[in-house]
């Protein structure tokens, strides 16, 4: 297996997002702190722009725009279409990319604690979220294992593809300690393992992990103008990775009412009333449990 | 003393506080609960197109716009300056208001639970901070009276001046039920008291209730090219209304450094990593404590 000769760590792509954004800026101050003898780690701020505006995203979620056909489609001439262009250009290109592995950070008003989430199968990113995990226990899996070309996440601009940290909860716009924190030791211990994969130093990892597959996002209730009528119940508020029975609260209207979680099967919660979903009034996305294995390499 | 005949409740000054918005909504569809015998209660979404971006302004704070002299000088003409002036034609005019009360609905970031910011010595305005304060112990009384010409809050329309509620924490841009509810009992306990003073049934209420004062604000630091290089300290997060001692902790670096408190007067803080203020890199307001007296009416 090829080593990994070049690593990126993106942070800000979504701008509002300040966690990220200042972790590159320590880490410039502190190059040696992401240093390995076997790699060569950038640092890049993936929105610059929307960072400056204190936003999400100007025109489109940067983080959806890195779909192969998309990437090829000049017509999408967004801010962040262009944007992810021109990322492909310095990271990738997607189809042959100079970048071997892409640690993306992202923060959530969920309360969700550290979630890493997998988005191939391959050995090493598997492998790499299970090192993490035997480090801080407390770190959530989220496993999505999809074609490279085919992702439109960031990460998959790499050649082995990546991993996004994800962490909260946090308000958009400012700094937490503790999530800061976190963050950084997700992200140095991705980097602990990447140097060890390529000195063959890995160390012995369990053949299987729990963790969570995403199985649907749930709208929050609208009256016929399209306004939201409901809000998350507070019952489920905060409760992330908690099981969600058929017949428990999952919203109370403006006026007080409960309305229930409808579904037959027992699901789990994540990304439990994240603001920036609220764009499109998602309240949460359903979750299953997932063994997940650990390929052999 | 002439009887409060009209009422204005606004939500929405800045556009990603959604509590008050979805209130307005709340009692636009349920007017029975605001509606009280001896006055009438207007209903205000104060900045709907910040509201429609999900920002909290589009030019300028518009919960600074207010003051006599601004609201007269046509040469302050960005959106919030504008919407200022439109407001002042919808409420006011400034100098004799058509509208007699404003109970204007915020959030803030920072755990701040329900805080009620008095811009009057009126016996009025003071003695309705503590009738809620009797029905909702937990809420905690800003006392900052000023010149209800000179005073730039939109709260100084109203004949009498006004009352903001705020109320956190929560981030920008959600809905969360448990700040939703205590915004809701504050205000409805506000009209409360204005349909008791109508009609001559205001309870006894205590001379004095304690409260805070606003000393300064503290900026997060910063490098030589205006970055910020530290955030609130973790002993420090989430720990309004607590007293802040010389030497104590205030801020910590992106390199995990202590900065302390180098004031040598024991204070108290509030708005403490409050997401609104990271445009001028405001870390915390020191605040005072302060007995405040209810005036005799």
């Amino acid at each position: 297996m090829a080593a990994i000769k070049h690593v990126a760590i993106t942070g800000g792509t979504h701008g509002n997002e300040l966690t990220g954004v200042h972790l590159l800026k320590y880490w410039r101050n502190n190059p040696e702190i992401v240093c390995r003898d076997s790699f060569v780690t950038e640092l890049h701020l993936a929105n610059p722009k929307a960072n400056g505006c204190n936003r999400r995203y100007l025109d489109q979620d940067l983080n959806r725009q890195f779909n192969w056909d998309d990437l090829n489609n000049h017509e999408l001439c967004g801010y962040e279409q262009n944007r992810a262009k021109s990322l492909n250009t310095l990271l990738g290109p997607k189809d042959e990319p100079r970048v071997d592995f892409v640690i993306d950070l992202h923060t959530t008003t969920a309360n969700m604690g550290t979630t890493l989430v997998i988005k191939s199968d391959d050995p090493l990113v598997v492998g790499m979220a299970f090192y993490v995990k035997e480090k801080m226990p407390d770190v959530t899996l989220f496993y999505e294992p999809e074609d490279r070309m085919r992702d439109n996440f960031l990460i998959s601009l790499g050649r082995k593809h990546g991993l996004v940290v994800e962490v909260g909860p946090i308000p958009q716009g400012l700094l937490r300690w503790d999530i800061y924190d976190q963050t950084r030791q997700a992200t140095e211990l991705c980097l602990d393992f990447l140097q060890a994969f390529n000195t063959g130093d890995v160390p012995s990892l369990p053949d299987i992990q729990p963790g969570f597959q995403f199985v649907e996002k749930v709208h929050l209730p609208e009256n016929e103008r399209g306004e939201l009528t409901a809000m998350v119940h507070p019952n489920l508020q905060d409760a992330d990775y908690q099981p969600i029975h058929p017949g428990d609260p999952l919203f109370m209207t403006l006026n007080g009412d409960t309305l229930p979680y409808e579904g037959t099967e027992t699901l789990f919660g994540a990304f439990i009333n994240e603001a920036a979903y609220y764009d499109r009034h998602v309240g949460l996305s359903l979750m299953r449990p997932v063994d997940i294995q650990l390929p052999k390499s």
